[in-house]
């Protein structure tokens, strides 16, 4: 069977599935220390007829196979889980194949086998919510360069003279000012305590179209998947679209780019398990790795 | 023999190499209509026992294999140029395996092969010049993906009140605020007329800083080449080195993009001939691609 872990910032869902990547057996786990947090999990997994184990993790972590740190989790503001690697407490308990990916790779793999990207060339999966982040699949790889893609903190123009940008290191960089963080810097409330047409919108909307310009500029992707929190206000979502139309000006005149702008960017088709999806097709993709 | 074709605005310079990527022979002829250049390309290489040709050629053109017209140039101010298939005449006249791609992917690939890419993972070979354009190779294969990337149009942040860009597009993208036209709009005199201390290159700097930042996230390359006049500049490449780190602001450890930010951004090692050597290696590929 193969597993799959989606490790996030609350908590930690671990699955066995078929090979027909249908999940049997699945459970949840709160994220606390990595000692409370890994012991259940390799409770869950041992015993287990396992043939190879995908994580799918929020970032930064070392993705780069040659390096001696593979799997170590990076600086993040999650202060337990720095410098801890999940790669080699994973391997010491349960000696698979293993592959370790970001959460939003795994995302954009599930999408690309299961989702709207069946059938595309390639997929970009992008989420908007207490952060921002993008992972990218093509020809059914996911495309890391020699570490994972951090697009979530490319600049952007700003278009507000008051307001400068929430990102720690970056100030105005698109997660700086379009995530959900941002709104509440700006009004005081969370986004869903504000009205469709609040003027927020219209800044997020620019930024996220700005953004999305970039990406198909430097990657070309057949399809773009927007999840998390704050794109699903559906009239925010008409923005993007709106603003990316209006930022590239019909320069690139692939249709995909021009008159299928409204299937070129969509909302994911899985929801919630997309993550943990994902994270069973990275598991299938260890057995090219680790024999 | 493998044939390559370097195609720019000014000229056309074909070469004949042997096995070993050496030329043996080569021609310049002058851009002028499709009619006159062509048939002296064609006269050229007839006759010529050619195992396969590469064409690295000005943008924008089709550059996907399936589709109808895979090798038209696009939308071009080199008006005669618009809509002509490059593609389609060669084949016609030669009739040997034929890969097309832009000048920017060829030079890509020939710094990788044969350049300071040569042992790297992946190479994003930047051109600042009349324009600004990029190509990516990767694992040895150049990464387009529905479209070649058109890198030199990714919007940037504004540092100057009372200067809009000259992109007839975009206006202020990357091009219009940091191509050699942008340098003569501001003071009315070509680049390498003005002092090394001229302001305008501390804002060139800034804007392609912010790119190689924007580049850095989204592609995570191992090795950053920039090329082209504008960039010749020993000032002004500093400048690019400062303000990518200066924006990073250490945001990625890895040490490419810390302590060897030197080794990471560089000139190119090869000069006029990148875009001709990088159409030999498309030739090569021209082989895994038609029999």
């Amino acid at each position: 069977m193969f597993a799959g872990i989606e490790a996030g910032g609350t908590k930690f869902v671990c699955c066995l599935a078929d090979d027909n990547m249908k999940i049997v057996e699945r459970t949840t786990i709160a994220t606390k220390t990595p000692d409370y947090t890994m012991s259940k999990v390799f409770d869950f997994f041992k015993g287990k007829d396992i043939e190879a184990l995908g994580v799918a993790i929020f970032g930064p972590i070392d993705i780069d196979r040659e390096s001696d740190s593979y799997g170590k989790i990076l600086n993040t503001p999650k202060l337990a889980w720095a410098n801890y690697n999940i790669y080699k407490a994973l391997k010491n308990e349960l000696n698979v194949p293993i592959n370790i990916d970001t959460d939003v790779n795994g995302a954009a793999l599930c999408e690309y086998y299961e989702g709207h990207g069946k059938g595309r060339k390639s997929v970009l999966y992008i989420t908007i919510g207490t952060g921002i982040g993008a992972g990218f699949v093509m020809d059914g790889q996911v495309r890391n360069g020699i570490t994972h893609p951090e697009m979530g903190h490319i600049l952007v123009q700003s278009r507000e003279e008051d307001f400068e940008g929430v990102c720690p290191i970056h100030k105005n960089c698109l997660e700086g000012m379009a995530c959900g963080e941002s709104v509440f810097a700006r009004c005081g409330v969370r986004g869903d305590k504000l009205g469709a047409d609040h003027e927020v919108w219209d800044y997020i909307g620019d930024y996220v179209g700005q953004a999305l310009m970039t990406y198909t500029l430097i990657l070309a992707p057949d399809i773009i998947l927007i999840g998390g929190g704050v794109s699903r206000q559906e009239q925010l979502f008409e923005k993007f679209k709106l603003n990316f139309k209006k930022y590239m000006n019909g320069y690139l005149s692939h249709k995909r780019y021009t008159q299928e702008v409204d299937d070129y960017i969509k909302y994911p088709k899985n929801g919630q398990d997309a993550g943990l999806i994902g994270a069973l097709y990275l598991a299938k993709k260890a057995l090219d790795y680790e024999k």
